[in-house]
């Protein structure tokens, strides 16, 4: 296949794209939510042959589940377009815009990237998903998928691009990448000028993959090893809420929590409490020794902590414990082991929630509320992509604004220097 | 040398001046301003072996004359940074703040990178523009100075970490790579999650070195193939002004133009009065045989323009001129030539305008405006490293703003999902 002619159709296209209003690209949103409930019998059908091939090569069924689509799993799809609609379109905002002494009028606009390729794994949804960011923006899109998804990801394409098409747009702007040969996603990632942005969203290895090789500027959700750091001066009601939602609501997400940190001086009554709550939503804990001392009878339901688990992104129900003497060892503790995504204190003391929220160098910090809560959603953004945890162009939710760059437009009137 | 301990003691640095407070800063770079008056004696003499090397080295009278500091110069840099101290700490600017339907209280707030690292060639007084910069933001610098210039950059290095140091913040957050060898350079750009950013300044060569080879984010000022397009709907005295403007009044400029595209319908007119003008200012042209008719008695002082000159960045008096059929001749040869920096439009039609400003993809596009403008302090946006043609993170003037990242602080009052 011909990957450099596919990403220059793209850039083609990505120019038509850029001045498309949002009723016309709202229009092939709402078409591509229609034809997913239309083509739901194609769309099974494909699937399951995925689904039969990943039980003849062995997958795990959470693999299995990833790439499983049923009726109600399209339906949810279809439903996220319908929410994508919604949104405000970031497109022609002027972000900033003043005259300068010489009488210069300059705006600063958002515009389109032009070209962003998205390289994912299992998940089929996030087909149609990263799809619908891309067009909402203005921006033509390449979708490299996982293979085990192939046949579901080549439909939802099909469907994608359909759509696109049936509202006028170029189909140009939706390229899927078929291949699934490695060497054809090493090119893609050396088109500089061609691509302007390249999302892998995915495991570490997939991640590393691209930053290792790629050449256009990268943009990636990482892992997050958060913490939840109960304070001296916490409200403990509330840090057994929060410690228990971050960890359990959701454990497979990357905004949960994976190690509780908590002060001395509140150890002896919180430990226990905690311990005792979370053995009970059955969490497997790591534990370090002071933790140990203070379970008593609960001490043999336990593990030991180590570094090994300090540094574990468990996305699981399980989790490690550890008493720190002070805040400045709990700050240690998440700079050395933190990624740098989401992390809470519990605290009643202005100063503390203030130190911590300076100095813990991370997308969201939070003063007395769950590390759940970094999502593009619940921030009010609407819909994301993922949430970055590198500090270029975009931390945090990366939502429609962050897929989109800007543009300077200054007016004169014969101006010279 | 051990780059990775020199970053990682940057890293630390990073940590202090994050929370420094801008009158703290700003006496760093006061005392900056004022060490290099006072070690003139000192700065001339490192950098007259510079010379004298390079004049052994066989360097040309450009890069000698890039090289040179003499007491204007070096007063020049203090006075840069006087200018610095003046602008606005970007650091703690809340940019967006809100509060969720939950009653989660967020906010996005300005914080330093943590380590840039920036990579420049020749100039010493990047040395000083660079740190001073990255100091203004709470950001610790690591500077890789091109080698012709290593002893004027060793001493400027030396008194910018003294001015730190009587500021009383932490000398670590400059760091200067004494080291020559590619290979240092090379594991520099591998040291993700340490240094948080990397800044090529200087050639087309080092930019693409540091792009193919850094694993860390980059940011890049490249170069600049501008084009002024005089539109059939132009004011021709507006037109003449500016395209000389744009190409003479500081031709080594990345935003001064190198090509000069012109209505057919007012090129009878127009064309021969700007070669004319051209001429008289000493610039070599480059003409296509539609611009060669219209010249008569002057053709003989004019030669061809292939697409080689279409292609090159002079940065020099010399420049390509073109005759087009239409606005849409001169959209597509800016999009095939340009390299996104800046183009300018001269026109009285609004849709010209407005088709111009919204299909040239470049970082700057100019109504009757000449291309020179876009500069950050121009803008209003103060001191700036360089201009991005990329579009991700910051794209026009890297100025203070730019060498920032954001982080959101949440409050809440026990808050769960």
């Amino acid at each position: 296949m011909d990957i450099n002619r596919l990403a220059h159709d793209a850039k083609r296209a990505s120019r038509r794209l850029a001045g498309a209003p949002s009723t016309t690209k709202n229009e092939a949103l709402a078409e591509m939510a229609d034809a997913l409930e239309r083509r739901m019998g194609e769309i099974l059908q494909e699937n399951a042959e995925d689904v039969a091939d990943g039980r003849r090569k062995g997958l795990s069924s959470a693999e299995l589940d990833r790439l499983l689509l049923d009726e109600t799993r399209v339906r949810a799809m279809a439903e996220s377009l319908r929410l994508i609609i919604a949104l405000p379109d970031p497109v022609g905002e002027v972000v900033e815009g003043w005259r300068t002494p010489e009488g210069l009028e300059i705006q600063k606009k958002r515009v389109p990237f032009g070209v962003i390729a998205v390289i994912y794994e299992a998940r089929p949804n996030v087909t149609v998903d990263a799809a619908a960011l891309c067009l909402k923006t203005g921006n033509s899109v390449i979708l490299r998928g996982g293979g085990d998804a192939y046949h579901s990801n080549r439909l939802l394409a099909d469907v994608i691009t359909g759509a696109v098409l049936d509202a006028g747009l170029p189909g140009e702007a939706i390229q899927f990448v078929a291949s699934r040969e490695r060497d054809v996603l090493l090119d893609l990632l050396q088109l500089v000028g061609v691509v302007d942005l390249v999302i892998p969203r995915g495991g570490e290895e997939l991640k590393r993959f691209v930053v290792d090789n790629s050449r256009v500027p990268v943009v990636y959700a990482a892992g997050g090893n958060c913490h939840v750091y109960v304070d001296r001066a916490a409200d403990l009601r509330q840090a057994l809420a929060v410690t228990v939602n971050a960890k359990v609501q959701h454990p497979g997400a990357c905004n949960s929590a994976e190690t509780l940190l908590v002060h001395r001086a509140v150890a002896a009554e919180f430990v226990p409490r905690v311990v005792h709550e979370l053995l009970e939503r059955k969490v497997k804990l790591h534990v370090d020794p002071a933790t140990l001392e203070l379970l008593g009878d609960i001490a043999a339901r336990v593990g030991t902590a180590t570094d090994r688990e300090y540094a574990t992104e468990f996305l699981a129900l399980e989790m490690a414990v550890k008493v720190v003497e002070s805040l400045d060892e709990a700050l240690e503790h998440i700079e050395r082991f933190g990624t740098g995504h989401s992390e809470a204190i519990v605290t009643r003391d202005l100063e503390a929630a203030r130190r911590f929220t300076d100095e813990v160098d991370a997308a969201a910090v939070y003063v007395n509320a769950s590390t759940r809560f970094t999502e593009g959603g619940v921030f009010g953004m609407g819909a994301e992509i993922g949430v970055s945890t590198q500090k270029l162009h975009a931390r945090g939710p990366l939502a429609l604004k962050e897929l989109t760059s800007t543009k300077y437009v200054v007016l004169g009137s014969g101006h010279v220097r």
